[in-house]
C-alpha cells in the first residue's frame, strides 16, 4: 500500500490518527503550525487540563498506548465541591472504585503520541508549517514555513484536517457550495490559574478529585497534575452578573473577589493575581458543520469538525473515538476515501451533535446544580438504580464517561432519566424515600414513548 | 465633511446605501466584483424576480427614487394558484386595491440605483474589483482587478461590506474572535425558467398576480415582467420526494414531469427543456451572524449580514430598510462609526432573525398551505378581522409586506394570530361560521400572555 495521506495538525487527534494510519501502512505526512513542543516551550497559559476517560482509553488501547499514557495521569474519583465557606462535599463519579476519570496534561499526552508516530518509518512530521489553504479540486495543500517564510505545495492521495477549532482546511470548505456551518461563542471566558505543589512536595488539596467551586453564574475548577500542582480554570461571564470578567480590573478586585466567594482557594494560590493578569482570557466556542468531507479530497476530524465546550471532558475523547471509527472504516473500504469519508460523517455527525449539547448542559450542572440538594439526591438515585437494574440503567454521566454507548443514544436516554429523577428527588428529603420501582417504571414508559429500547446494548 | 467610506459591492443594498451616504456629503468609493451591468450582460440565469413592497418603497422614497422605480414594476395584487388540473384560484394579498406588491427586475432596479449614485460628484464606482479581504486593524481593503489582474490597497474612514451572501468582508470577520456565524443550506435547489411574451405582445397569463403551482414538496412560481414575459422559478428538493432534481436527468424526464403535475404551465413554456438544462441550479441559503461590525472598522449590511430565503419577498426590502435606519443613525451620531455600527446591529439583528424565520415559514405556506381549504378560510378571516378591528389587527402577511412594523414584532403577533385562526378555521366549512369576537378575544388573551401590546403602534 503506497498511498500518501496529508494530515494538517499534529495535535491530539491528528497525532493519534497518524499512528492508526501508519499501522495500516500508509505514508503519512503531518504538517503542524506550531514548533515542536518537545524542543520549544509553547504553552500559552490557557490549556484546560484533560480528563481522559473510557472512549479515549479504548482508542489509545487499540494502538497499545493506554498503559503508557495512564502512567502520567492522576485518577479523579469524583467531584470535590467547595462551598463559599470552604466546606467540602465529595460526589463520586461512578458506582464503584473502577469508575473514575484521568487528569492528564495536554502536552505530556501529545508528546507520547508524536514520539510513537515518529517510530514509524512511513511517518514524517513537519513543524512550523502554517496551512494557508488547499485546493478542493486538485487536493493540493499549501503551507508557509513560520520560521523562514518559504511556502510549499504538498499533494497526496487525500488530506485530513485535524487542525482544530480554527481549522484552515475548514476555511476552504466555507468557500464551497452547500457547506453548512456554525460557530457560536458563549458569553463566558476563562482564565487559567494555578495551585502550586505543596512546600516539600505533594498536593495541597485532595489529589484524586476534580475540584469545583460552583457559584451559580460562574465557577472555578482544579485538576491535579502528577507533579503535585493543580491546573485551575475560572469560568466567568464577560459582562453579566454580580461578578464578571469586565469588573475584575485592578489587582485588589481579584483578591477581594476570591476573598469573598472562594476564600479557601485564595489561600492556596500565592500567584493568583499575577496569573490572572498575565494569562490570556480563553474563549468558549462550539463548532458544527456538515458535510465533513468534500468529494473525498479532504476530511475534517476532531475539533476541526466539531469543537465542543469543555464541560463534559469529552472533546479529546470524542476526537480519539473519531480515529477508532475511522480506522474501522478503512478496514471495511480500503482506500475508497470518498466512501470512507461519507460513511464516517454519517456515523459520527449525530454523535458529535449530541456531545456538543451534553457539554453545554453539563456547564449548568457544574457551575450550579452540583451545589443543590435535589441534584445530590439524584446522584444517589443514579447509583441505586444502577445497582438494582444492571443491564438496564446507567446514569447519563456514566454512559458518556465510562461506556462507549454512542453519544446520541446516551443523550436521549440520559435526558429522560435525569428529568424524571430530578422531579422525583425534588419531592423527597432523603434517598430512602425514593421509590426505585416507580422511578424505573416511569423511565421505561418514557423510553417506550420515545422509541428507545429499554435494555441497554453496551456493545458498539 | 470630508470622510471617505469604502463600500464593497454595488448590488441593490450597496447602491442604495451609496446614495444615502452621498446625500450626507461623504466621499464614497464603491468596489464591485462584476462588470458594469449597464455595459456588459451579466445575467447568470438564476435571478429570482424581486417583489418590492412597503419597506423597500419607503427607503427609496427617502432619496426620491420610488416613483421612477415603480414605473418599471408590474403590480401583483395577489397569488394566482394553479392546481394540477389547471384550475385557477386568486388569493388577494391585501384587504383592498391599494395593498399589492411590485414585480421588478433586479437588473433594472440596480441600474436605476447606480445611475442615481453616479450623479453625485462625491461617488466613484469601480467595477471588476474582486475584494480579496481587508485588515480589521488598519481598515485597509484589498482588491484584485478581474480584467487585468492588478491588485490594489484602498483605505478610507470605514468599510461597509454589502457584498452579499458570499461576502469577502465577512470572511475576515470569521478570522477574528467572538464572531458568531452560521450558514445553513436548504435541501432545495431552484431552476430559473421562462414563460415568454405572447405572440404579438402581451401576457400569456394574468398579468397582475404572482403565480404559484403549489405541489406540497415542491412548487413553481412565476412573476411578471413589464415586457410581457414571466420569470419562473421551480423550487425542488435535490434528492427526496416522488419528484426531485436528481431524478430530472433526461429531456423527457422534464417534459413528463411538467405534463403530469403542471400541464397548464408546460403549454406556456416552449423553451422549458432548454432553460432547465442550460440554467444553473441555484441554492437556498440562510446566513446569520453577529456582531455585524468589528471595532468600527468594518460593517456588514444586507445579505452579507443576514441572507434569507426568498419566500417572503423581503431580502431586498430588508436590505433597503437597513439603509434607511443606518442613515437615521448617522443623523444621530455623525461619524462616530463605532457607535453607529453598534447601535445599528442592536436595532436590526432581532429583526433580521425574525424575517429569516418568517421566510422559512412562508416556504411551507407557498408550496403547500395555499392549496388547502383551511388556509383559504384563514385568509378570509384575516380580511374580516382587519375590517372589524382596524388599529388592532393586521394579518401577518400585511404586517411584513404593507407596513413597517419591526419584523420581530410582526413575527410575534403574526405567529399567534395564525395559530389561533388556523385552528378555528379547521373546524368550519364556511367563513360565515367563524366567530370573529371569539377569535379576537383569544388572540388578545395570547398577546397578554406573551407580553405583546394589544394595540398596534404603526409608527416606527
Amino acid at each position: 500500500m503506497s498511498q500518501k495521506v496529508i494530515i494538517v495538525g499534529a495535535g491530539l487527534t491528528g497525532s493519534l490518527l497518524t499512528i492508526y494510519l501508519a499501522r495500516r501502512g500508509f505514508n503519512v505526512e503531518v504538517y503542524e503550525r506550531r514548533a515542536d513542543m518537545r524542543i520549544v516551550n509553547i504553552s500559552a497559559g490557557k490549556s484546560i487540563n484533560l480528563a481522559l476517560s473510557t472512549r479515549g482509553i479504548h482508542a489509545l488501547d487499540q494502538v497499545g498506548l493506554a498503559e503508557e499514557v495512564l502512567k502520567t495521569a492522576v485518577a479523579m474519583k469524583g467531584r470535590m465541591i467547595h462551598s463559599n465557606k470552604g466546606e467540602l462535599t465529595f460526589q463520586p463519579y461512578g458506582k464503584n472504585e473502577n469508575e473514575y476519570i484521568n487528569s492528564i496534561s495536554r502536552k505530556d499526552l501529545n508528546v507520547i503520541l508524536m514520539n510513537e508516530a515518529e517510530k514509524f518509518p512511513n511517518v514524517q512530521i513537519y513543524f512550523n508549517q502554517r496551512c494557508t489553504g488547499m485546493s478542493l479540486e486538485t487536493g493540493e495543500a499549501y503551507f508557509v514555513n513560520e520560521t523562514h517564510g518559504g511556502s510549499s505545495v504538498v499533494s497526496g492521495d487525500t488530506v485530513i484536517g485535524t487542525d482544530g477549532s480554527a481549522s484552515a482546511i475548514r476555511m476552504e470548505f466555507l468557500r464551497s457550495k452547500h457547506f453548512n456551518f456554525s460557530q457560536s461563542y458563549e458569553n463566558y471566558g476563562y482564565k487559567e490559574l494555578t495551585i502550586p505543589t505543596a512546600e516539600g512536595g505533594g498536593f495541597r488539596i485532595e489529589k484524586n478529585a476534580l475540584h469545583i467551586w460552583p457559584r451559580g453564574s460562574y465557577m472555578m475548577i482544579a485538576l491535579p497534575n502528577v507533579e503535585g500542582d493543580f491546573t485551575c480554570t475560572l469560568f466567568m461571564n464577560y459582562e453579566n452578573g454580580e461578578y464578571n470578567l469586565n469588573k475584575l480590573v485592578a489587582r485588589t478586585d481579584v483578591t477581594q473577589f476570591f476573598q469573598k466567594v472562594m476564600p479557601d482557594a485564595l489561600e492556596l494560590m500565592p500567584e493568583l493575581v499575577d496569573d490572572f493578569f498575565n494569562n490570556p482570557t480563553g474563549s468558549l466556542l462550539t463548532i458544527k458543520c456538515y458535510p465533513w468531507n468534500i468529494n473525498g479530497k479532504a476530511l475534517l476530524m476532531g475539533d476541526a469538525a466539531h469543537a465542543i465546550l469543555p464541560f463534559f471532558g469529552q472533546g479529546m475523547n470524542c476526537g480519539f473515538e473519531d480515529c477508532y471509527y475511522f480506522d474501522k472504516l478503512i478496514e471495511k473500504h480500503g482506500t475508497d476515501w470518498q466512501k470512507i469519508f461519507e460513511e464516517f460523517g454519517k456515523l459520527r455527525k449525530e454523535n458529535a451533535d449530541a456531545i456538543a449539547e451534553l457539554a453545554l448542559e453539563n456547564f449548568v450542572e457544574m457551575r450550579d446544580l452540583v451545589a443543590h440538594k435535589d441534584f445530590l439526591l439524584k446522584k444517589k438515585a443514579d447509583v441505586l438504580l444502577e445497582e438494582r437494574y444492571p443491564e438496564r440503567f446507567i446514569s447519563k454521566y456514566a454512559m458518556v464517561t465510562f461506556h462507549r454507548i454512542p453519544y446520541a443514544i446516551a443523550m436521549k436516554r440520559g435526558q429522560i432519566q435525569d428529568r424524571i429523577l430530578m422531579e422525583m428527588c425534588s419531592k423527597i428529603d432523603s434517598i430512602d424515600e425514593l421509590n426505585l420501582e416507580e422511578a424505573f417504571d416511569r423511565i421505561k414508559t418514557e423510553f417506550a414513548k420515545a422509541g428507545i429500547e429499554e435494555k441497554l446494548k453496551l456493545e458498539v
